[in-house]
């Protein structure tokens, strides 16, 4: 666990100054759509989890590091979105409890501090399930929860915008990238892949349509296990075709 | 005009470090797509067009100014798509002219210099028509032209990976934006619009359906007007609808 003084006093050491990630991460529970916001010690209101990025590490690993750090899981589906660096971004001051950070670091932090200068950010999008994450705190942070997409407070510095682009620029992918496997279970029925895809889009999908699009892509692979809901019906299992799914995910493809 | 010396020495009070926006800027020239390249005097490979940003400017204004003044267009269609922050991408010894530099600054930059830190780029990608587009150097370059897609060369720094991923992200975001109107005369027949969304997609395009699918769409508006071409035919001439299009660059579309 990293000291906050040491971070605010020393950071420039391990971590390059007026850029950092941030990442909206998409969880799904099987019925809606959530993403994970984080409450620091010293900001008032609900974030986007972030972080610098260390010296030796690129964009997307600092980005991997934060959204395993926040979920417990490594390796989630990664996309860069946005970067954001509108003057004075970060410099809000309603944004910044500056008492709990005097209390925090013991001095007062000025103009010539490495966290000073204009510092843009690069937005990542993460996916995952909900039932295998474990929602983190790390030494800045003093909550972790996760909100459906549809209730998202108010939030800190400019994350409003890019919670709004995030989710935007997911949407798009969506048309572009299998980007499904990571929220269902191995075997799942085409009822359970388009409540999936309508939590994503947040749009109603054709029942007969879109599973149609999906098999003519190639990116399933019927089972022969039936899944057993009680009553006469049995609906069939699928799985998603890796080969196809690796390919797509490499060359695009385009889902409507 | 800027003077070299002095942007190397003193940048940093007009500049953000560890910052710049680089823009790849498509070109059409009715039959086919360019993008255009800068030599930059420092630089031993050709590059995409780029730039630090200015302490007063968002990183949007940077951008729009870099693709103003090597085109001679303002307000052209921009688009962010990747910023790239790989450690040392811009400290790759190979792609300076480090006797050129010397010659040109008087001094040798050390590692105390505003511009010798880790510094991520900002990608963007914009489209133009190459008829009103004049390509034009900058204080640290010495030439500027069109190069078609298909034959570029390789670039300096990491701009090879940075040219084909804007080339990749303006074909994605055609299925999702209307971004045909810089590109064509203010009328055009259905013909010319399939030859350029060719061009941008690097796909032969099905003649009967694409025009019924942007006509679906309604962003086309039919004018009485003909196209006279001689013999007995007379393609009709087309405009785009301007509040569809509109709307279509706010929110959207799906163009398949």
């Amino acid at each position: 666990m990293e000291d906050i003084r040491n971070f605010f006093l020393k950071g420039y050491i391990d971590y390059r100054p007026n850029l950092v990630v941030d990442c909206a991460i998409f969880g799904y529970d099987g019925e809606q759509l959530l993403v994970l916001l984080v409450k620091d010690k010293i900001v008032t209101k609900w974030c986007l989890p972030g972080g610098y990025i260390r010296k030796d590490e690129s964009l997307e690993q600092a980005a991997a590091r934060v959204t395993a750090d926040r979920t417990g899981i490594a390796n989630l589906f990664l996309q860069q979105f946005k970067t954001f660096g509108d003057v004075g971004r970060n410099c809000n001051k309603g944004s910044w409890d500056e008492d709990k950070l005097a209390e925090l670091i013991g001095v007062k932090i000025d103009n010539d501090n490495w966290l000073s200068g204009e510092t843009a950010s690069v937005g990542y999008y993460a996916v995952t399930d909900m039932l295998n994450a474990q929602p983190s705190t790390d030494f800045l942070s003093s909550e972790c929860k996760w909100f459906p997409v549809t209730e998202v407070p108010s939030l800190g510095f400019d994350h409003d915008e890019m919670f709004r682009e995030a989710l935007l620029a997911m949407r798009m992918h969506l048309y572009h990238y299998p980007i499904g496997k990571a929220l269902l279970q191995q075997k799942f029925t085409l009822k359970e892949i388009r409540f999936l895809y309508e939590a994503l889009s947040g749009k109603k999908l054709n029942a007969t349509n879109f599973p149609i699009k999906l098999q003519s892509l190639g990116l399933l692979t019927k089972l022969e296990e039936k899944k057993s809901i009680g009553g006469h019906r049995s609906p069939t299992y699928y799985k998603f075709n890796s080969e196809t799914y690796e390919k797509a995910l490499d060359e695009g493809l385009v889902l409507v």
